[in-house]
């Protein structure tokens, strides 16, 4: 193979400079300061897992994601983390099963993909959320959606958008109100998706048409989905999610798209993404889910996740550098208490440095800080 | 192979769970800014890059030391980042080499070794630290020695002390004053380290005999040192060392140890390792090296970095929890007043949920917090 150029990174890798490195570590922050105001304790399990306990945790995909690793201590095949969500999910099934429920979990860091998405070029990516495991009620939907809410608009997003989707839907109403063949539910799905009609009359599946109709602003998806008549299953649903509407109290423009399933293969009852004004793409999505544990028992558990990087892309969490600059020979006293002052002093060592070669922003005249 | 058992993870790879990840969070918090308030700016180079590209940037071990990816993408061998301050001076000599010197960086991540050591059992370690790019006279060592002291201070280690070497002083005293033939060069460093004055003198390296009892307190070291008369190259490291003690102004004890050169491989005229009070082992290291351009060109630097976990291990970085319980049915502009009084609110989702079984401090009485 032919020689790597120096400086080259491997495709989807890339590194942070100033000021985007600091903006990252400062929109972080300010999501995990967010969610912990909540409650939400926070855990930091490892980049890398055997590969086999990372597929059984990743519910979708799986296998196909990942990047896998040698490693010649352990002698098997381990794998870098795609996901931070399912690890916390192991985390809650394993050493933190003993503890009271619900149980408020949080993290933030960075997640590896085989493959980058027409989307996101890069394969790395910073990830943060929140699970709330033992609970998937309304109430519990409606802490998840308001903290995400509070964790985007303390990150600088503004008119957020929340689209919210009935992951189980299709399956739930064919095994009770609307009976479809086994064999049928995964092609009336796909139709729906489609929002093709004739298709799913043609599959004899006539009860789902309405549903067809039914995605769009949340005032009206809920009136066509009420028309519905699909009994207990159908309206505990549509009362859920008016429950969480009615706890967002008009904080996000709240979109239902009742059978939308791509990307909520996992999700039970609710599922959702997350949009912001100017932004190109979701800023995160997450629903409600099951957790296996170890003995075969089920838990169920609501999340969140946010990717940082279009928050980064959009120019959020970058803050104007005020930078002041410190002559040879200042006394390091008046450098330190500047310093706890909150200033970044930049200080010369020879007297070639100067103010505005180290991109400095003030200079200190008569020991203060004026600007350049 | 077997079944690996649900949870278990890999050697040296683990989970950090509250409280100890929100402190390792934190205490990375406390040292980033600390770093900032010097002028330095954050650098995020990715967690792996092509192996080439990353044994090329390794001074030391290299290839031995990392673990490696199989990319189907690149279709060439990654590796994962054992160490972050190569890749800060690749950005220093690439993306970065137009940026007025002295160039100050930051950086803070997890990096990856393939094996454990006896002092540290994770191959998963947290890294934080800061390169001055451009110099490596007096006055660098003199910032990036009192910014170490100030990020463990503010990190909360007391009483730190700071072990100076001389990483390149044998060979330089072989080529000048004290000359030796090459081939004797490393015996006589080793017989250094092993404080071997006799078969230093087998060796014939007789001038090299009083290095073997100069190492100690800095005032006794550097009174034994200024006794050798060796010329101007150990005359002019004294001095520097000398300077350094002074900007440090008695805040860590400093010792000497001029031939240790343990981990020093790719020090120049500077090494030195941190310690605190009541931490087993080193808590961070760092000197003087020179970072190669493209073209060939040779560029002075000085840095240091800190691993966190020791400092975790011994407890730094936890705070208080104080988490104040919310009954159900409180209103919800309530407890955002008090979250945004910097109370962690925890909201009990149904009557079951208590104050104590969800690990509160508080309750509301009246609307007001008050101590379980």
């Amino acid at each position: 193979m032919s020689k790597i150029p120096p400086g080259l990174l491997p495709e989807g890798l890339r590194d942070r400079l100033p000021p985007e490195a600091e903006a990252a570590a400062r929109l972080l922050r300010s999501i995990m300061d967010s969610v912990a105001s909540y409650g939400y304790e926070r855990v930091s399990p490892p980049l890398a897992e055997f590969e086999e306990g990372l597929v059984g945790q990743l519910k979708s995909d799986g296998a196909q994601d990942l990047l896998r690793i040698i490693d010649p201590v352990s002698r098997r095949t381990l794998a870098l983390r795609p996901d931070i969500t399912a690890q916390v999910g192991r985390i809650a099934a394993t050493r933190m099963a003993g503890r009271t429920r619900p149980l408020r979990l949080a993290y933030g860091g960075e997640v590896l993909k085989l493959r980058a998405t027409q989307l996101r070029p890069e394969r790395q990516l910073l990830q943060a959320g929140a699970e709330l495991v033992g609970s998937d009620s309304v109430a519990a939907a409606s802490e998840i959606l308001s903290m995400a809410v509070d964790a985007l608009e303390a990150a600088g997003v503004t008119d957020i958008t929340i689209d919210l989707t009935l992951p189980d839907l299709v399956p739930t109403l064919a095994a009770g109100p609307f009976p479809l063949d086994p064999g049928l539910v995964d092609s009336v799905r796909a139709e729906l998706d489609e929002k093709d009609a004739g298709a799913i009359a043609a599959l004899g599946a006539d009860a789902y048409l309405p549903l067809v109709h039914a995605a769009g602003p949340l005032d009206m998806a809920m009136e066509r989905m009420r028309a519905i008549d699909a009994g207990g299953a159908l309206q505990s649903r549509l009362d859920g999610i008016a429950g969480i509407a009615d706890a967002l109290q008009g904080r996000a423009t709240i979109t239902l798209d009742p059978t939308e399933r791509h990307g909520f293969e996992y999700q039970s009852w609710l599922g959702f993404s997350l949009f912001g004004a100017d932004m190109a793409g979701e800023l995160g999505r997450g629903g409600s889910y099951t957790i296996c544990h170890a003995d075969g028992a089920e838990e169920v558990a609501m999340g969140f996740s946010l990717y940082l990087d279009p928050l980064i892309d959009a120019g959020l969490g970058w803050k104007e550098k005020k930078r002041l600059f410190v002559p040879l020979g200042t006394e390091s006293d008046l450098a330190d208490r500047l310093r706890s002052e909150g200033w970044r002093t930049v200080a010369a060592l020879t007297d070639a440095d100067t103010a505005d070669g180290l991109d400095c922003t003030h200079q200190l005249i008569n020991g203060e800080p004026e600007p350049l």
